[in-house]
């Protein structure tokens, strides 16, 4: 299999809120080609969405709308009990809402990616699925839809010919079929760095990673999510990124 | 001076919010010619908005957006001390979020009037009228504004290079120097029926309304602002629409 | 077996927020013994739970609190993933305050029912059940926990040394082991009021119900659930409290 | 005049929110005699509050309810248009519901201050600071507040018959009247640690203060505000706390 010669690197930013500063955003964007920003619902507000386009124009990466549930105690991780009909208009409501925040600094949007519990409830839900794609659609149909790698979420926005990125992750553990190891195992993530960044890399050059079961399993690579909430984070963020450089595989 | 030929009349609509009812939408909208549909932060929410403009699309009014202050509790009448900047930033959120919702259904934003004390405070403060209309203008510029008539919003829109609208007001009194008085003095408000319905049609054929000092004043009369909270402003609206039509004066 | 003498008849009542009003709360005062007031989380708030309380006493009914999971968008009525730990500290807040503002009305709780989707998990979950358990106890073990019958609340309650109230429903179907036929489920609900009467007298005299599956089930009964949030649930409830009163049962 | 034998210290803590940490809540801790912690309307949650106490608990410092305006966007700054009613309600509310949070840990809350705009607010405000008042009263009437040095709230607090504490700054300039310079003028806070170390030694030995106008103050002197919002906050308290104790002033 011939090397990818490149590859995305995501993070989540604009997760502040109000007088509450999270994440580290300025540190995190020299190493990603790609942001999430979050649209007020579980983090962010207009202020914070408005200053966190700028810094993100500053950086030359690509600008993606993060919208959520809207649970800002639970910052979006909590799953709510929500129809379709009801995630298509969160997901109009933020997309549109961060789309006019960006356009008022003649920015666009490229991307859309769910966060939290709205993700993960998207990777397995066809009907939140296509809740979503249509949503994405609707609002502007050259945004690409960010999603786990072979999930619901993918298949809908391909279904609805959007564009979409197949995304995986440095330090979380897989299974047999491809699907992530549930947070709730022991061994969910990967504690071990080096471990962190061989998964990378393999995945960037190959698509294949090891699983927790032993065997190999093959996935579609376009995206990768970096975490930026803290120093280390971000240490690990320059490690990546230089370890896809040495091997010659272009971010972006 | 020569009568107008027509008039149009608004109302603030989609006040609901997730299980909460406020107001009469489907009873008011045949009665006037324009809504203002609240954007999330003082009222409604994503569902409540897609339906609300559902709603309107069937009556075929005109439709417009009403941000208002993030203050739920307080429904957007408590003014917040907030910054020309904060004020550009919740207005952009605000009307981009509802202009999504609006164009998965293929309709188009006409107007933005803002809400309750945020209205207030853009009548009498430049630097906030100044943000709002460079907020409308940024997001789009073929948006009209709503404004108190002969207020800092309607001067700012108008140097803007906007169009603006000048509203007045059924039932409430005029100052000598055409503001209105405040709500906290005794006479703020017209209590008695008949005596609104003249001020209306005095209002929409001479632009002029007699003040609590005994003169009169000269208003720019757009638009007439309608309630839409009880079924007593519904029959109210109704008289008022009846009142206008039997004048031949337009409405719309 | 000896009929009852007594039956307890609650509503949940206080559910207006901000501007929004909720309910019919002064219509259905005179027909129940016990009211259930929202803390703030998925309804109510500082002046809504004041003015409740004042109401509750001029008709002189015992007053619980009803504590919710901090959804207002939801009202409640969404399940939040959350660990017993988070139950028992939102339980504490949401009682805490409430009794606050009764002993500055010289008024005491008697009684505490979960809300909605935490109503609901506390009937099946008995980690949620224990810490809801364990949370009125800590503020006042004099207080009794509202729960539905032969629920896993009821049983974490009299495990806690707790005096607790089994709660049965006028307008819901139940299953041969007991447990109301879910929502989702199209008999969930009795439609005809006349079934409903009948399967209140029913339970108040004998505890028995007749289940979806044709058979009888008996029931632990000390409360019956009504319901004030439209003026036909209102007539409903002076129906069901008369003909309680045609068969010589008190209600209180 | 004699040296006063001892000063309390106090610092805002517990105002973190969900996902979001602020502050240094234990690193400030060894500094402080008493702690206010914020209730869930400005910053704090249910968890929050109980993990505080928990805190304070175990570094024996007085507990206080530090309850705010409802707005957590604004982190409680923000002066809103309230009614004396509606604050007394805000603050039986938050006041009950920390004490409950407290009571289920078998500690005692000892005194409150209001925090922000609302202490602000009440420093000048007869109404509102009767309200604040009333409040504390009638929730627990051995309650302390703690107020700014010489305001409308100290005075509305000893006329109702409750101890109160009359709170000086160490970073903040006074006026010849005795009250801070507001902070839209320039002069409003001491950038030099010297010099704000000097003013506090002063006011904690004698209860005078130089003024922005060159003259000297008396102001009454019980407690001192520190603040914990940043390692440089937390060395400035160390530094106070070690001069105290070089001077033979006890903290507490």
């Amino acid at each position: 299999m011939k090397n990818k010669r490149h590859i995305d690197l995501n993070c989540d930013i604009g997760e502040s809120y109000g007088s509450w500063i999270m994440g580290n955003d300025a540190a995190i964007l020299p190493y990603v080609s790609a942001v999430n920003i979050a649209c007020g619902f579980h983090a962010g507000d207009p202020s914070v969405m408005m200053d966190t386009l700028a810094l993100a124009a500053r950086h030359d990466v690509h600008i993606g709308a993060h919208p959520g549930f809207q649970d800002l105690q639970g910052f979006g991780r909590r799953e709510l009990q929500v129809t379709p009909r009801e995630v298509y208009n969160l997901m109009v409501y933020q997309i549109g809402a961060l789309m006019a925040c960006a356009r008022c600094q003649e920015l666009s949007l490229r991307h859309v990616k769910p966060h939290g519990a709205l993700y993960n409830l998207a990777a397995r839900s066809a009907s939140i699925a296509d809740a979503i794609a249509s949503a994405v659609y609707d609002v502007d149909p050259s945004l690409i839809i960010y999603g786990l790698s072979g999930s619901a979420l993918t298949k809908a926005g391909l279904d609805k010919g959007l564009r979409v990125q197949h995304e995986v992750f440095a330090d979380r553990t897989y299974q047999a079929d491809g699907s992530l190891t549930p947070r709730t195992d022991a061994n969910a993530l990967i504690a071990n760095e080096d471990d962190a960044v061989e998964q990378v890399l393999k995945l960037a050059k190959t698509g294949r990673v090891m699983t927790a079961q032993g065997t190999e399993v093959q996935l579609q690579v376009d995206t990768i999510c970096l975490h930026g909430d803290n120093m280390q984070a971000v240490a690990f963020a320059m490690r990546i990124a230089n370890a896809l450089a040495n091997d010659n595989i272009n971010i972006g």
